[in-house]
């Protein structure tokens, strides 16, 4: 029958989206699971609540109210929403949790419960009477298995789903079929082999349909259902009800907010293509995270095998090399020789070394791929969805904002009550209204970036602190592991720090956007996300950049050192470059955040939540057995956690993303633990989505939104950091000065001694000379230090010297040609690789030919008809029309003639 | 009548677009002139031909072809393209200069010339009988005026016209009308004021409708006609015929290239979108240069009012400081005293000082501010010229590229002569078949751009070797004009050069495309403008980046200078730095360029092109007098100049824009100059294309294409070159570093002194020591010279000092702030406004509103109408749609009413 055929090739539509990604494997079989996990008594089971009492209407939609027991003993559900093959409930939401009835709430508070109870009735049937009046057809399910939940169940008739259709420019699929032209490309060549190669991990999906045919796509129309011929099938599921927002906003504020839609069978027309759009972008992601892996694996290996190679590192553990450096803390420490810090210096050789640089600008020109790859292929989903030409959905405003106005213009009517007749329209908020919750928003986000920092300057001085405290101690043990203890203690904090306060932050922006009061969901969203991206990029990536670009840089200089209190010395980087602590940092807050938040967070809490309603629910009078077996299918799923939209999603991918590209100069490994984190990722939230979250509202959704224009942020500001990191961070750029302007012989050979200054020990201040001067058995005169300046012996002791002034020249060039450079190579890749891709305006050229040719073949069938049923010549009928070019078409006749026949 | 309310309506509109560039009264007077020049007698003479001979059909369009005289004593003519009310022609290109007609021609030299007139004339025939076969009216002028042209006129009737008008999904304003509510915001408030000062300043149009009330749009549909009540008047005049390019290019190759269009009335109506689009952004550009060039006057005058205030230029100039110079030419020049370069150093501070680095800011934040606002305006004139949803055309191939491939599928045939049943689909150019192409035309950008560099160097060498000659020249009157009779020379050679180039470079540009042989026309105009710009944009700032970032600089220092071919000392600049010389290059250069090209060029030659034009028909057998008398309109229009496309235009003004904005540091008064230009440049324009041309063929257009993306390739570009010319070519850093780094008391005093390295005259090479060695009346031991250089008795002499990498160092770090300071800001700038003007953007979701509640209402009347009509209930109907959704109206009867009505 013709469902099951639509259901099978609609399906196969959105595999293919998936197969992009290679990892859906997963996805698939839950879904399945599902499927298959019905027994044919269970699946009747389901099937009951899909239909009308009558049996044959289909119910499309659901609404949930809960009534409160006047004993309170139950608190009221809110937000039910429900997950079921074809029926979703969206509830009215009462509790005082909601935005608007929050408001409305503080104003009747001293009504009764009972009165409110009544109020909130009505409202509701007159939000249902608008229903009615757009031509839905409503049934109330009286005898509900839940105490207090009542349902109703909506149906939409085929004229009204046509109605809004049309209103909607929906585009349907014609009957007429053609060709799709297989390219003959390399690349079409090379794809099509890796993924005959990865078969058998893709899931067996039956191919009704041959793949190079597709369906001509037209704007629905009801007066051209003759010409176009669709294929009802598709019409009748794929139609999208959304008038019901527009009413209700503008008659009733509190009692619900509702968008209502009649939902599509499978994956994107199961979630709506804004929930497509998101698994299609993180499967893309994951896909070019592949290449980027690899090159980072081998950029590391490289460096594992240059190690032995290393000059300056094979300077430093050479043990005749017996360098006295100048002592790491005051009076306790003593002076070290560099040979002892051979381990580190060639540790870090593994992440600093020459091909970090091209790693990094190749991440460069990989986020910029990344970004125009996408482009491209949302593009083509477009096409594919048929969403070319679909425009925003016009925002409504919220109800929040509009209970604002309210409120405003009840102020100004109170204020000038003298004058009864005069009429406040409704207006705007200024922005003087809006000013407060503006400079709310300021202040707090600054506080809260201040806290952030606060933070990051609390771990510094805990290890400061903590590492002179250890030095100080007698056993020779706590001394000997001062460095490890004091870098994972603090990594650890600075990890459980973040996550308290990646919640903290999601919590005070999501209080800060509902204060501030935007008009339209849109904005609301926008703004949200902004805010949260802000707050919770700074607070992952502030230790991050103190690691970078401040540690070991605001240290003075022997007999000058800088004190944080007058008593702690900020903290030097080891020998070697800050690169190694900037890595183990990186690798630490990466790693620990993905695990925890993705593994507890997002599987453990939903599981939790799940159980908890469970729990409450059995607390109620009914035999759980009998119940199960009586529930119909929304019911059942009234049980599952309400969708929470896709902002969390995505925001940790972004995150993600920043790891990847900001500071990847410093961690080639990155891309890998983020591709394997995907991979693990992918199949979670397709679970998730499929089994633990209610059904979420399928929302149509050209592109990602905002997400695209802070990715493209972060990949721009990815290549000044990656630029700062080089030649900052990075001993890199030393290293090329020393080998091409100090050099005698052109090697390496010297570059330690070169970037190591002296410094006279009797120069020390008092009080904070080493409390052991002949460590080593002799008395050290000249102890060294890691800096650019001028001797003890020079006119100018202690000042910058001409290498240090040359070498800073050479790393701010360095940045200017870095970042331009990769600037132009991003943007020549935007300019060769086109946005549309070349299949795609082939095939829309050739549909807009070929549906030219039968709009023309139908003309001329037409005017054949007329030819033979008119006695007048045509021509002369045709100038007889121009000339007199008002005429129009006698309207009323064929007014009524059209409209008989529906 | 109702096309003269309707002319005067639409009138009104085009010069609301204009009327924002404040410039348009010559345009204005330029039109009327042209319509008042006609007597009441010319007005019926012109009137002449706008009609069919039955008087009643409109001429839509004419095409024109030439037939070659046996005696092939005229030569034939081509592209006829003329200007009338409402009648244009486009020739059938026949000529063997057009593209593709010049490879047919190679092919049939051989048969002779009355053959190939047969051929073409069956061509033709083949041609308008496809045309007719669309429904065109076609009428042939048999009695011409002008021998061996030929015109066919084409009326296209009323229901062609709508089909097309659904086909090309037209927008078309209804009858309902609703009112637009002004908004009072600050900014609006004040536009209002400047538009009501500067009123006596615009033409005076009458305004029959009340300015705030729009009428809704929607797409045009025939069968809606009855429901949206279209103003006929818009319809009968708006709708495009377009569709003769595709029967054309799958039907015939070389004949003609067609487009024909029903010409609207007036401006954007008379020129179409294209070029309204071109007029508003040079309107937008001119009304943005008013704030550019005030902010640049006052900079200037603050340059002209601190110069008596600024200490370095005072120490220059100051006759107690006889600092003695080292020589600026080998032997001839002898030492020079620093207080005879005051003029210069004095000169110089009015474009080098503080006021000029924050000029260069606020010019690269102009330069996003008017990106941003050109969008809001694109998008502002989208909305009111109804083209938002409107789609760009589907670009056909272009002849010249089909004629490639058929010779490819061709030479494919002769190859595998043997298997004559074998057909070879039609292919498309592989990277392999367009390889030679590819290859010629880098290597022909790349010597072209040598060509460039070369003609720099030339010039560079001439300066150098004429400045030695006359230096060795006996007369001291030539010695002492050296410096201004080299400048000026040089200049003049640079300006005429450039100009040269530059039509030179248009010519190689163009060649190099049709050798491409882009497929489509879009990507034709793409590929050459890009060509164009890039060959242009060379060719015009080379020198003036040799002299901001080479020039000075490649000198060597005394006792080593650099020597071009072993005799010829590089060039150094004038105490001051380069700032003045580049300041002198930029203001030639661009009002040269503007002058010249403008006033010669654009409207000479035009003139030139017509007198010849006219010259030549006169030499046919006719009397002058009785053949004006008896000529139609668009016989008369025969005699203008083609229109070649807008490229050159915007061409020019992309390069002001680059002289406007890429050395804006150095010549703060270019955006003063290039408002001067632009306000002549608007008039000229105009009236170029109402008198001078032939009518455009009206394109519809959303966006101004590359133009846009080059604007902000060179924005991108202005803001690293002014970093540089900032901190390189300016002493801004030098000065800085001096005041906050080495200055004793933290003032300027000294600051001369601390740039002047020393230079101990025993150690010039032999033979370059000056002739006269003790020119002041002493022996001069040590010379002093500009550079941060050791001095002869530090242990590393000459060598480059340590303030040097200072300097060099803050000079890089400024522009790495500079650089990233600027783009952040660009970024905010475009963030913060909105791309859609917030009322337009009210506007759109009011229309929507409206459209959905006049479809709701048409709905409920429709169903009223069942109601009454059918006995059975009206919800029962429904349901029983919905489960028989495959129930269409009944189609034949509908069918065959609806074109009865035809």
């Amino acid at each position: 029958h013709n469902q099951n055929f639509y259901t099978d090739t609609v399906f196969k539509s959105a595999i293919a989206t998936l197969r992009l990604s290679l990892l859906h494997v997963w996805f698939k079989s839950a879904y399945f699971q599902r499927l298959k996990a019905l027994t044919p008594e269970e699946n009747t089971r389901s099937q009951h609540g899909l239909f009308f009492q009558d049996g044959q209407r289909r119910v499309d939609y659901v609404l949930t109210y809960s009534v409160k027991k006047s004993s309170g003993s139950h608190s009221t559900r809110q937000s039910v929403h429900l997950l079921t093959e074809n029926v979703v409930t969206r509830s009215f939401r009462h509790g005082p949790q909601s935005g608007g009835e929050k408001l409305r709430a503080k104003q009747t508070q001293r009504t009764k419960d009972s009165s409110s109870e009544d109020q909130k009735a009505f409202r509701r049937e007159e939000f249902e009477g608008k229903l009615r009046d757009m031509g839905l057809e409503l049934e109330k399910d009286e005898d509900g298995k839940i105490p207090g939940v009542y349902f109703v169940k909506i149906h939409a008739p085929w004229n009204v789903l046509c109605r809004e259709a049309e209103f909607m420019k929906l585009k349907m699929p014609t009957k007429k079929v053609y060709e799709v032209k297989q390219s003959n490309s390399i690349v079409e060549k090379i794809s099509t082999l890796i993924s005959k190669i990865l078969e058998p991990l893709h899931p067996h999906v039956e191919e009704h349909q041959p793949k190079n045919v597709k369906h001509l796509s037209h704007t629905f129309s009801r007066e051209k259902q003759h010409l176009k011929q669709f294929t009802s099938s598709f019409v009748s599921v794929q139609i999208v009800v959304n008038k019901g927002k527009t009413i209700y906003t503008t008659v009733s504020i509190c009692v619900i907010k509702m968008i209502f839609y009649l939902f599509p069978r499978v994956f994107r027309k199961y979630f709506g293509e804004k929930i497509g759009l998101y698994f299609a972008w993180l499967g893309l992601y994951t896909q070019m995270l592949i290449p980027a892996s690899l090159v980072g694996v081998i950029v590391f290996l490289y460096g594992c095998a240059t190690v032995d190679d290393n000059i300056p590192s094979m300077e430093i553990c050479h043990p005749r090399n017996n360098i006295t450096m100048c002592p790491l803390c005051d009076r306790v420490c003593s002076y070290w020789k560099l040979s002892t810090a051979c381990g580190t210096a060639r540790a870090s050789h593994l992440f600093d070394n020459p091909a970090t640089v091209f790693f990094s600008i190749f991440m460069a020109l990989w986020a910029a791929m990344f970004m125009e790859h996408w482009k491209r292929r949302q593009m083509r989903l477009n096409y594919e969805w048929d969403l070319t030409g679909f425009e925003d959905e016009e925002d409504h405003p919220r109800a929040e904002y509009e209970f604002k106005v309210m409120q405003k213009s009840l102020r100004k009517r109170q204020k000038s009550q003298d004058k009864v007749n005069t009429l406040y329209a409704i207006e705007k908020l200024t922005f003087q209204d809006r000013l407060p919750a503006y400079m709310t928003n300021i202040v707090m986000m600054l506080l809260m970036i201040g806290v952030t920092f606060a933070i990051v300057f609390g771990v510094i001085l805990y290890r400061i602190s903590t590492k002179a405290a250890l030095h100080m101690s007698s056993s020779l043990i706590t001394r000997n592991h001062v460095q490890l203890t004091v870098k994972t203690t603090a990594a650890i904090i600075n990890l459980v720090v973040i996550l308290i306060l990646d919640e903290v932050y999601g919590a005070v922006a999501r209080w800060l956007t509902v204060l501030e009061a935007p008009k339209t969901d849109k904005s609301f969203e926008e703004r949200l996300i902004f805010k949260t991206f802000i707050l919770k990029f700074v607070n992952a990536f502030a230790p991050i950049i103190y690691i970078a670009f401040f540690r070991g840089r605001l240290v003075g200089r022997p007999g000058s050192y800088l004190y944080v209190f007058d008593s702690y010395r900020m903290e030097e980087c080891a020998h070697g470059g800050c690169l190694m602590e900037l890595c183990i940092q990186l690798s630490i807050t990466m790693l620990g955040k993905q695990l925890i938040q993705n593994n507890l967070f997002e599987i453990g809490i939903p599981k939790l939540k799940k159980l908890i309603r469970y729990i409450r629910s059995k607390q109620g009078a009914f035999q759980e057995e009998e119940r199960q077996k009586k529930l119909t299918r929304y019911e059942t799923d009234h049980f599952l956690e309400p969708f929470g939209g896709l902002t969390p999603e995505y925001m940790e991918m972004i995150i993600q993303f920043g790891f990847v590209t900001l500071f990847v100069a410093s961690f080639p490994l990155a891309p890998l633990f983020a591709l394997l984190n995907n991979i693990i990722e992918i199949r979670l939230d397709a679970k998730k989505f499929v089994t633990e979250l209610r059904r979420p509202v399928a929302a149509r959704a050209k592109d990602i939104g905002i997400w695209y224009n802070i990715l493209r942020g972060v990949a721009k500001v990815a290549v000044i950091i990656n630029a700062f990191v080089i030649s900052f961070t990075s001993d890199f750029i030393p290293r090329m000065v020393y080998q091409y302007m100090y050099s005698p012989d052109g090697s390496m050979h010297g570059f330690v001694n070169h970037t190591l200054s002296s410094f006279n020990v009797s120069h020390f201040q008092d009080g904070k000379e080493p409390m052991d001067p002949s460590h080593f058995g002799y008395p050290v005169v000249i102890c060294r230090y890691k800096d650019y300046r001028e001797p003890p012996w020079s006119n100018t002791p202690y000042e910058l010297s001409k290498e240090f002034w040359a070498v800073l020249a050479v790393r701010l060039a360095f940045v200017i040609v870095f970042q331009n450079v990769v600037m132009l190579m991003n943007d020549i890749v935007d300019w060769l690789i086109p946005d549309i891709p070349k299949d795609i305006s082939l095939q829309i050229h050739k549909e807009k030919i070929l549906l030219v040719e039968l709009f023309m073949k139908e003309e001329q069938g037409k005017s054949y008809i007329i030819d033979s049923s008119t006695s007048t010549d045509g021509k002369e009928n045709c100038s007889k029309h121009n000339n007199n070019s008002k005429v129009a078409p006698p309207r009323s006749r064929r007014h009524t003639n059209s409209t008989k026949s529906f």
